[in-house]
């Protein structure tokens, strides 16, 4: 049991850029690109779907970046034909390092680094009316892996329904560059920083478990079907479970039952 | 035809503040105060719901912020009992103008400000184990007259039901001073800006607008019920549609008709 790409998922990506870019009404987009597969996966639709012209890169990096990642970058802008701009992070870093208490706590570092890349995309994004298009995917929305309101602020999430191993097949099929494909998944907060090691389980096993949650099956049923143990299985529920808050709007209070139109929700 | 503020409005927003905070198994609420009304009063409503030791106050001043606000805000936290942060953001913000090209551009100055300060406040939220309590109001959410994930971006938003008029309303009701309920309502995000000015309509109007848009009528409709005229009402109505983005979760494409459980949606 896993998660099996749809033969035509490119043609559905791409067909949804291209229609968001065209209700936009402006000149196109803008990816933050990492080094990593997600960033790079979502640039190559958006290319496929509007035109390397009205693709924007930008490369924010910080002093925990390691070169391996600047060169894939400038090597994937290159080959895809975007627009790269680079703006290091650090200076920004470095003023909340002075402004804020505690930032001496990686988790808290992290956060700011992530809202300090959304700031900075979303200024380039207004400045050429572009879009955000964010980098997440299915796998990390679904445990909550990501900075609220950091990496998780954006326009479209393209990729947002692709499980990551999902991820790694389009990526391929796509003919995207092995060093990419191939790369060990980091959020690059810290050094040393991986995905797995963070969450405590391999992509090949938490896709399983998502799969199997996503079909409404029971824990031990999962167990029986993935091999995975029963406590990473638990852990992957509870980190479902604890991050709800991550992929809603802010809750309103409703007041009597006076509000029924417009565009939000209990 | 104007908005009537139900006259247990109080309660409901207590007893919501005051389950989200028993759920969230933390120590209480951070809310940003400015010196205007929408933030004094989901204050005084998180201290009628939880306690004053419960709720912190961050004060995030810039080089724009008027001595009037200062002392009000000290004042408000005073007579609240409320425990007050300030943390200047004028070396925040300088570090992006130093970074970001086009800074001087009033409005994507402004955006920086309201993340910068979004960043902070979630800072202290995570330091502390608290909830951010935002201070949108119904009117500034249903025109998209906000920073998406800036002061758009927080955990819950206690007065998101209530227009403008009916904050008024409320705070009164609640006997916060004359000084903050009285006050010009502004953004603060450059010299001299007002709400009213900003959006073309006084808050009085708008909120009958915008009633009448809550109600579907016609457009012809709300301008014979309210007096305000045509252009205006569809000024407001076009304002409410190009900002329906701000009130919604980034779109992610379905692949397929796999997606069936877990908490998100199209």
């Amino acid at each position: 049991m896993r998660p099996q790409l749809k033969p035509d998922a490119e043609l559905v990506l791409i067909e949804f850029i291209r229609q968001k870019v065209e209700e936009s009404h402006g000149n196109g987009v803008v990816v933050g690109l990492s080094g990593g597969v997600d960033s790079a996966l979502v640039t190559k639709l958006c290319v496929m779907a509007v035109g390397a012209d009205k693709v924007s890169n930008l490369f924010l990096p910080s002093s925990t970046t390691p070169q391996v990642d600047r060169d894939h970058v400038k090597e994937l802008a290159k080959q895809l034909g975007t627009k790269l701009t680079e703006i290091d992070i650090t200076p920004l870093v470095e003023a909340y390092e002075k402004t804020l208490p505690a930032m001496a706590r990686k988790e808290l570092k992290g956060n700011v680094m992530a809202r300090v890349r959304m700031t900075v995309l979303y200024h380039y994004a207004k400045m050429n009316f572009h879009l955000v298009m964010g980098t997440g995917n299915k796998s990390e929305l679904l445990m909550g892996y990501f900075t609220k309101y950091g990496d998780g602020g954006c326009d479209y999430l393209p990729i947002g329904d692709l499980y990551k191993t999902e991820v790694w097949e389009l990526a391929r099929k796509l003919q995207l560059p092995d060093f990419v494909v191939d790369k060990i998944p980091s959020a690059g907060l810290w050094a040393g920083q991986t995905d797995e090691a963070e969450m405590g389980i391999t992509y090949n096993e938490l896709d399983q478990v998502l799969l199997g949650m996503e079909q409404s099956l029971s824990p031990e049923e999962i167990v029986k079907r993935t091999g995975v143990k029963l406590s990473l299985v638990q852990m992957v529920m509870v980190k479902h479970l604890t991050s709800v808050h991550k992929r809603k709007m802010p809750l309103i209070p409703k007041i009597g039952l006076r509000t029924i139109g417009l565009d939000w929700r209990e």
